[in-house]
């Protein structure tokens, strides 16, 4: 189905006008009865079409025996029957002319094979008829801006901002619970169950068009689909705030890798790059993305992050200004004319500077004076009040006064943070009411606060970049790849490996293929001296460890010498491998050891790693991953997240190296891999970098082809 | 006062027979009625002597006008007066003989010099009377085994096994407030104020002690006396874990250093060694610091990190799965025997392998069975019971039958999740009656749990081990020190730096200055071709930067090239340094390249730097830290916290280093700064590290002392 018309299809599923329960009941505890009491309890307008073949009445509703039975039209179909009745009932629902399915019936995918049969016999008659599909094996779907409750959940959340879809249906159970005792409320609540059809882009792409969703709260396993997961948060996130909880960490991380790139990027490792390079923030924890939900749901994002704390005690200032240096916001310098207003009204022994410590005798009135102070301070972005309960604290009024406060200054972050339990249950509540979240300990505040600063960065940063695309010889690479193909191998040759990535226009040490000692010296001088040996064997990865691997060879007698060492060395070390022969190489200038590499992410693609080079990658682990395609904006993060690109910028009186030749690279390399599908890893290493004009050089490329 | 007698003081401080409070008052709201109530309220079953000039009756208890008049003895007397009348006040309860005091009154050391000075003389009458003292600008002391409050809080918390000390007394409060809500129990609650006398190393010396107290918290800005407070730890943590929120980045880390240690040593880089080599776990916030505590308390400690998990649902179970992978905990492989239990136990499609998910239909004795199950298991050191509210769930039923499964197992930590809000208050309560921490998402139980099993493993690790001594040449040392001083330097020479590692055994390249080209190519000859030539300059750091270093010289006539081309270099790049001479070394061989210093602490003395070295060491930043004097189990922790100890055990084909003389190079430096105090910093680097059994060789020592 194509998207546009599964966008359709969910306008119908959040509004539907009539709604036909399958396997309705009227005894209580069973599941067909809780969805016929949460859609009339929830106040749904539109109408309410019980099936069941025994007929009757439920709650009112008449019975129909078949959804055929029904005189008027159905736009949705709830489907609450055992597995095995559900394929000829959805054939019915396609029949009638249903527009939307929610199979709340689990027995599908999730118990194995015949399960997985049936619900791909689900999809295509779905797609048969043109009608979207929420499950198999999922506990409904909530919209409280209509209001309608399609779900057997007990009880239905308060109505709010927060559109929030969830991969496991008991954790919503968890959560809609919790969410009435805190009074967190929803716009959407979507259980995603299977994701057989309809799945967590199709939903947030919906959340992103509909008006009563400000904020966003995913939790997943996977992604369905991880393109198109990327697509539509790149278009949703520039609009509002998408933070997600990712579970799982999938065995399919545990297969054998044969290059560097392939061992070091682990199985979350796509998800992170593809979050980052989409603009998604991920939390650590449901708690967490609830706190930022909370901060959200009330409030403005934060401009900056300059941040003014107001406390009546030194101690929590001081670990709210920890948690803010932790967490990447700025305690920051507070103006003039604030100081000077403060020095004016607050008691000699107060602190003006930031943290404005109003002393433990700080009355309603001197928070007044200086969460005022702050809030209009051009220098704050966002204000945090610290509040202990001492001998004469007025904490009810406080919150009063930061409520007002609040409200004339509403467009910058207000968080409070009242320390204590009973005496603050009241206040707390003056709090809420009034807009203002808060917490019990200032780190949670910190990290809610600074997790939303962090979204505006990555919505900024999200630019409407090009795909930059280098002229290439795509012909000669696949050539290439045909002739490998043809001989039965999938691991590549030197030579053949660097005669593609030539062809990609990178620069590379030019190298030949000798089957012998004659041939390695003809080669030599047509390189000319110096040059490097090495062996050519689809066995052996790491040449070195063999003594597979001889450098600075400067006339034919050592080229001749090391062809025979090299051979020798081989065989004692790795008896069984084939060898092809032994490489000759170019000797380049020896430049500072940097590795690109690939690998083939399941869900998202072509995996591009960049770090520091060189035979200990695997164990200083010092590199970065993207997805690719990349734009420059990505590759620049990427190198930036590395640590040896503060050696990169030229440091201890080095010239700084050429950035703009290592960004290049890799920029071609995320084409060839994006181009040519068939690479499922590869290997630059050492890269070696020069000094800024004067480019890099791949003195090793390894590459590995599909079977 | 010796330590001995501050621990009768403080016996006596929560013990006391009478207590004066000094500036009592019959006012309410004044802070000395608010003590007066509090000593009366909590029941203390001593004497109670009011003294307030104006005579009369408080509370019932006659009140006299100085504390000459009580006619008994009086063990401690809390003051509450105007810090302008402490002084006299506190002479006359040392004639008195009053054996402990409280001063609650601020004004002190807080408000600047004035206040510094009075404090200083407060404490001189108390060690001349021989009194403890407790502040002062305090919130005074609780002792719920007693029971007796003496402090001036609202409210007294209720009893438990908790004793915590806190350097903010507005932190107390808000943390009393909310323990009455949560239903936290202490033992003692300590304000520790200025810390005039009494500091946390006296408290914790005394919670040590105390049988009442399991658990030790401590929330500190700073700690009194590094030295002290870490060898009391050490004796207290093999009893009972200490666990500490420790706050305030001191800008005493801005000052500027001339050494790679001290630029890399933040001002929190001694805290965290010290913590890490006396047992106590830094917990990163207040409310992690009280998860821990709610576990601990009800809970024995786990006896390894091997968890189950049982669950009705598979989201929540993959949640704990990840958290347990992200904490250190081990989500174990269950017995054969608990799997076939399981699965003759549990409906088909549950899943009988860890998590244990025993479906959405659990009932309460599913839960029993798995969670006996589990508990039993030899595998298994903790188990995590998750419950969301489904349909069937039967929630307060689920509570009842772990509370009596727990009872049958108390030995193995057992901690709830239950997911949800409203329909989880009462059987939380339940399960907290029944001694079972509960928790509503996952990831704070689990973190909890991991920090309890960081401690056993702090712990175990905490031998009595002796700290080794190499016979060294102290007396060479300090004549090299003396020379310098002498000569109104503070930073020493190369071959100066170099004679004192010699003389404490550390092998160095040799190395002698030379003022001339004819006495560098004399030192030549002496040392043996190939040497290397470096500037020698106090003012000089990164000589190779400046073209002040020539390597492999190998005839007179490339030293003596090399001493002019030194010599213009420096004059160029540095025309202000003053230049001593060129130095000539030995030229050793290339060894891996590593770093060892040391920096100066000023609470905790000597602070150890090993790492990655070379003159990337700065950017890198692979390096770790220890306080000296260091047994041989804290430099085996020490190498084993960098990146490059994975190197140093021989990777890719390459022998391992030598570790047994690196850890005896480390041990030296440690020896040589904790015996000479005059050297504040010290960098070895690079020292040149080589295989196994051919040693190490320090190849540049550079040295400051103090002025």
């Amino acid at each position: 189905m194509k998207a546009m018309d599964r966008q359709q299809g969910i306008d119908v599923l959040f509004n539907p006008r009539s709604i036909a329960v399958i396997g309705a009941s009227a005894k209580r505890g069973k599941l067909g009865n809780n969805v016929m009491r949460n859609l009339i309890d929830s106040g749904f307008d539109g109408k309410i079409y019980p099936i069941n073949p025994k007929g009757g009445e439920i709650l009112g509703h008449t019975v129909y025996r078949k959804i055929g039975d029904i005189p008027g039209e159905v736009d949705v179909a709830v489907v609450v029957i055992p597995a095995k009745f559900v394929l000829p009932v959805v054939e019915e629902c396609g029949q009638k002319g249903v527009k939307a399915l929610i199979v709340i019936t689990a027995g599908f995918k999730e118990v194995g094979h015949k399960g997985a049969e049936a619900e791909k016999k689900l999809v295509e008659i779905c797609e048969k008829y043109g009608m979207v599909l929420q499950g198999p094996n999922c506990l409904g779907l909530i919209n409280l801006s209509r209001p309608y409750n399609a779900s057997f959940s007990s009880g239905t959340p308060e109505k709010g901002t927060i559109a929030f879809a969830s991969q496991s249906g008991a954790l919503m159970t968890g959560i809609l619970d919790w969410s009435l005792m805190e009074k967190i409320g929803f716009s959407k609540f979507v259980s995603l169950g299977n994701k057989a059809q309809l799945d967590e882009a199709d939903f947030v792409e919906a959340f992103g068009r509909d008006p009563d969703s400000q904020f966003i709260l995913l939790y997943i396993e996977s992604v369905a689909d991880g393109k198109k997961f990327m697509e539509v948060c790149r278009k949703v996130v520039p609009k509002k705030p998408i933070f997600v909880v990712k579970s799982g960490v999938s065995q399919a991380g545990a297969r054998a890798a044969s290059s560097h790139t392939g061992s070091l990027a682990g199985s979350d490792t796509a998800y992170e790059a593809a979050f980052k390079q989409c603009g998604v923030i991920r939390a650590d924890s449901i708690a967490e993305l609830f706190d930022v939900a909370n901060v959200y749901d009330d409030m403005h994002l934060p401009a900056g992050n300059r941040v003014a704390i107001v406390t009546n005690a030194g101690g929590p200032g001081i670990l709210t200004t920890d948690a803010c240096e932790a967490n990447g916001l700025e305690v920051t310098q507070l103006s003039p004319e604030t100081i000077d207003f403060l020095k004016k009204h607050l008691p000699p022994a107060a602190s003006v500077y930031n943290p404005i410590d109003a002393l433990g005798t700080a009355s309603a009135e001197d928070y007044r004076i200086c969460t005022e102070a702050a809030l209009r301070d051009e220098n704050v972005d966002a204000v945090i009040v610290l509040l202990t309960p001492q001998a004469m604290t007025q904490i009810p009024e406080t919150a009063q006064v930061l409520v007002e406060v609040h409200k004339e200054y509403p467009h910058k972050p207000l968080l409070a943070v009242f320390m204590g339990g009973n005496s603050m249950v009241y206040p707390r509540i003056v709090l809420t009411d009034g807009n203002i979240p808060v917490f019990d300990f200032p780190e949670r505040a910190v990290h809610a606060l600074a997790e939303l600063y962090k979204y505006t960065v990555r919505r900024d940063s999200l630019k409407d970049e090009e795909i930059p695309r280098f002229p290439v010889d795509r012909e000669r690479a696949m050539k290439v790849i045909e002739r490998v193909r043809e001989e039965g191998r999938r691991v590549l040759l030197g030579s053949e490996a660097h005669e593609i990535a030539e062809a990609y226009g990178i620069p590379v040490a030019r190298i030949r293929l000798a089957r012998t000692a004659d041939e390695a010296k003809a080669i030599a001088e047509e390189l000319g001296y110096p040059v490097v040996l090495k062996i050519a064997s689809p066995d052996i990865i790491h040449k070195s460890d063999v003594g597979g691997l001889k450098v600075g060879l400067k006339t034919p007698e050592e080229v001749e010498t090391a062809f025979r060492e090299i051979l020798e060395n081989v065989k004692e070390h790795k008896p069984k491998a084939i060898i092809y022969g032994v490489d000759v190489q170019e000797m380049v200038e020896q430049g500072r050891e940097l590795i690109v590499g690939c690998s083939r992410d399941v869900q998202f693609g072509p995996l591009i790693m960049f770090g520091a080079g060189g035979i200990f990658v695997n164990y200083l682990k010092d590199v970065a991953f993207r997805l690719a395609p990349m734009t420059r904006s990505d590759v620049g993060e990427l190198i930036s997240e590395t640590k040896i690109s503060t050696l990169l910028k030229g440091v201890r009186g080095q010239a700084p190296s050429d950035t703009k030749a290592l960004e290049d690279i890799i920029l071609k390399v995320s084409q060839l891999v994006t181009d040519i599908e068939d690479i499922v890893e590869m290997d630059i290493n050492p890269l070696f970098g020069y000094e800024r004009g004067k480019g890099v050089c791949a003195v090793d490329v390894k590459m590995t082809i599909s079977g």
